[in-house]
Parts: C-alpha cells; sequence; structure tokens
C-alpha cells in the first residue's frame, strides 16, 4: 500500500465537509489510504494569528456564496447552518474516542457529524443534539458523553492539536502527501495531478 | 457582444499575476471582453478589517509554496521576488493613466508590470526601477512618472479603490461574471463552468 494521505479537518469547517465527500474516492483512484484526523482550527488560529474567515462581515458573506456554489458543483447536499461557525471539541473527542477502537468508525462518525451539521443544521456544540445524533449514527450515546467529557480523549484531541500545528496546519481542510501541504477544498485538482504525476515541471 | 467579465488586481499580488495569464484565453472561449481594473488590496484590508496573508508566518511559508505550485500546474513562469509584498500605487496610477487613453494600453502596461515583478523581481516600488520598467515598456517614463505623481491618476486610482470596495472586493485576484463573484486563482475552473453552462445544478 502508498504512504497515507492525512486529511486534517474540523466539524465546524465546510470546505471540510464537501472536501470529506471526495477524498477517500480520490485517494483510492491513486491506491492510498486517508488518515482522517479531527481537530480544532481554533487551537491553530491562536499559534497562527489568524482568524476565522467568518469574523469577517464580507468574507462570511462570500463564504456561504462560495461554499454552496462549490458544493453544488461537487455535487455535494449543502445548507448554510443558522449557527455558524460552532464549538466542536465533543464532536472531535467522539472522534478521537472511536478512532481508539477503529479509525474506520470514527471516519463513519466524522461523516455523520459533517453531514448532520451542514445538511440538516444538527448543532453539534449542543449536548442534547450531538448525544441524540451519537444514538442515530448507532453509538453507545451515554458512552459517547462520557468519552467527551473524559481527561483521556480531551487530551487526545490536544495531542492531534498539536501535531496538527507542528505540521503546519493553519486551515482546513489541509492535506499532505508524501509531505507535499495542500490548503483548501479548491485544491482537488492539484491533488489529483500530484498523486497521477508528482510534482509539475518547473516546480 | 456578451457582457464582460471584471477582473481586479493588485500589481502586488502574486495569484492575479498567475490569473493574468489565464483569464483573456478563458474569456475570450466564451465571446466576453475584460475589464483589467489595477487597485490597491490595502484599501480594501481597511474596510474588511483582514491582512495580507504574507503577515502571518505559516500563511507566508504556504503561500510562496503554493504560488509556485500553482504557477508550474498553470504553466506560468515565476519567481518569488525578494521584496514582498510591496506597495503598487505608482505602478497602478500608470495603469489608469493609460486607461485613460485606451484601455488596451493599460492591459499591456499591466502585463509588463506583473510579470516584471513576478518574474525578474523588478521592484514596482522604487521609483528609478518603475521608470526603467516604463521605458522598457515602450512608455514615455517621464509622462508616466508624471502621472503617477499627478491629482487626477491619484484620485482615478482612489476612485477604483472605492469602486472595488462597494463591489465587495476583499482580495485579488477578483472577478465577476454578470454580478456573480469569483475569488481567486483558483476559482478557474468553476469560471469556466459558469461561463459554459451557467449556475451549478443545486445553486
Amino acid at each position: 500500500m502508498k504512504p497515507a494521505i492525512d486529511f486534517w479537518f474540523d466539524f465546524s469547517s465546510p470546505y471540510s465537509y464537501i472536501a470529506s465527500e471526495w477524498i477517500d474516492a480520490l485517494a483510492a483512484r491513486h491506491g492510498r489510504p486517508v488518515r482522517w484526523k479531527a481537530m480544532l482550527l481554533g487551537a491553530t488560529f491562536q499559534v497562527s494569528g489568524l482568524q476565522p474567515p467568518a469574523n469577517f462581515p464580507l468574507k462570511r458573506e462570500y463564504l456561504f456564496r462560495d461554499v454552496q456554489r462549490s458544493a453544488a458543483f461537487a455535487g455535494v447536499p449543502v445548507a448554510i447552518p443558522e449557527s455558524f461557525p460552532i464549538a466542536t471539541q465533543n464532536a472531535a473527542r467522539v472522534f478521537w474516542w472511536l478512532h481508539g477502537q477503529d479509525p474506520a468508525r470514527a471516519v463513519a462518525w466524522a461523516r455523520s457529524g459533517l453531514r448532520a451539521y451542514f445538511t440538516r443544521g444538527v448543532n453539534l456544540s449542543d449536548p442534547a443534539q450531538l448525544k441524540a445524533l451519537c444514538a442515530e449514527a448507532g453509538l453507545d450515546a451515554d458512552a459517547a458523553e462520557a468519552a467527551w467529557n473524559a481527561p483521556t480523549w480531551k487530551a487526545a484531541l490536544k495531542a492531534a492539536n498539536d501535531a496538527a500545528i507542528a505540521a503546519g496546519v493553519f486551515g482546513a481542510p489541509f492535506f499532505f502527501i508524501d509531505g507535499e501541504p495542500f490548503w483548501g477544498n479548491d485544491r482537488q485538482e492539484q491533488m489529483e495531478a500530484w498523486l497521477s504525476s508528482g510534482p509539475p515541471k518547473g516546480l
């Protein structure tokens, strides 16, 4: 098996959601596994000095339009959530809790969470809604709640954030292919070309 | 003739440079003229509260890599200038001065300026280098210098900045196709699809 593609995402990132719908298929076309990694953009923003794009009214307005357009071009359904952005540490801790059992279950949860938030407006920052979503996703909701409150999975998410920062991640989605960084849903085409033919001529 | 595509750029924006190398061909494939519009990103940043990406070390490092990679994928030569970013008001005023005579001459100047800065590191913020470049581009260099110091062309650039802000421009390159905003060199594919088929299904 060829080396994995790293896929860093935040449950509150709409471009991560769109990318989550194509990354596995893209990787599979090139015989690559994908390592999904939940993190908190807020942690990377603290280090980089950046702010969420939605903090800036002009960028926020464009972002909403661009997300809808980019999703439509990708054939991915989307509805901008009423609450945006939201805190996602609990959803991310559930991801790492499941990851400790089986990475494939963590990926299935990531899809459930991203789709619920970005197509039905399920507010992942609300414990009651998150717990209901866990049950809907076939998880033991009480165990999930215990996990997002447990020091172990708080520490696991903290470690993931630190690893993201150490790798140079400052936005989401953020990918690495054999060490090469690609930031954004809009780097899909370059990633595909890189996986097919390596670095472009002249680089 | 179908309605023009608006193309807002800053002489110090590397993604504007890459886009400047494909926008006319893209527009021509769809029977569209292009209205090139020089502006100062700094003016839009003041209004939007944003900062240049190069102000953030992590983003700056990624930007340099991504510009080189994106240029290579587009088949456009590039060399990251030693001084980056730079003040570009004089180059932009020369643009509007020429635009007052003939928009095509202004576009030719825009190409000269962008290519000189992004392939040979000619520092457009240095009056001596800018004047030499004007001469090289076939302009009357003394007249160009007089133009970038003249209240008329200072006011013309100010009016362009104000028009950019009024249109919602907060970055570069920034395009409008029939009122639809597209931000970034990386929206080329969406623009091509939009020009061919209009809005994607589901938007």
